[in-house]
């Protein structure tokens, strides 16, 4: 397996969720690369951030060669553009083989496309969803223990 | 206490989070109102949505009153602004003393501000790469275990 601690990850997208895991990924000592069409976003990297960044757009299939994409083992793509994503990620997965893709996706509905791909997927509005609900069962068995105990 | 299954819920904010609870919560039996300053949201309702809508400005303290908020458990601030969400959290707390509120915030750093006035708080962008990493362990760990049958 050529994936490891210290495998290459591409992301694409410098927004606060491509960021914060640039960031991390780069703080755990991991080879990363983070791509945005607009080189302002990375301002959100943290002075600390030891990767690279591509200011390029990710649709173009030479930008991802440049990056070496044919060499990543991780693609985590983030954009704020679902149509962007799905694109990206097909072209990560189907013309670079990359191993593990993962994209977030704003409109759930897609979901189904993305998994014919073998490609991973994270919706917000599902997993705020699911932590709200969260919160309000916690709450109710507080609740419920509380009149038990009078 | 207040609060049990048929508990009263406001959410504020009609886009794809807010459309989603309520309609699980009205599939739930529960009694759920949603607002939104723009009535065309409440088409994201499904069909089978039995809870109340009221098209009004979350911020005008009087259309929360009109909207029952002295009466409700639990209110959820879900808008796409986080001024707002901020803003219609403390008026729930505050004024209407609501046992449960609960506020999305897309800017993590704005946390401290809401834990001071008792309020949950979800992060999208801190859920989703709270989500990303688990994806990426298990690939990790899958991968290990494949290693060592080897």
């Amino acid at each position: 397996m050529k994936t490891d601690q210290n495998g290459y990850t591409i992301i694409i997208g410098c927004g606060r969720l491509g960021a914060n895991l640039a960031n991390a990924l780069s703080d755990a000592e991991g080879n990363v690369l983070i791509m945005d069409k607009n080189g302002d976003a990375f301002r959100k990297l943290s002075p600390s951030f030891g990767g690279l960044t591509a200011t390029a757009d990710a649709t173009d299939i030479d930008a991802l060669q440049a990056a070496g994409m044919d060499k990543a083992d991780t693609v985590i793509v983030v954009t704020n553009n679902d149509n962007v994503n799905v694109m990206v990620a097909q072209l990560a997965r189907e013309v670079f083989h990359v191993h593990e893709v993962i994209a977030r996706l704003y409109d759930p509905e897609r979901e189904c496309v993305y998994q014919e791909f073998g490609i991973a997927t994270i919706c917000p509005a599902i997993l705020s969803a699911k932590e709200i609900n969260k919160i309000l069962d916690r709450a109710t068995l507080v609740e419920a223990s509380d009149d038990a105990g009078k």
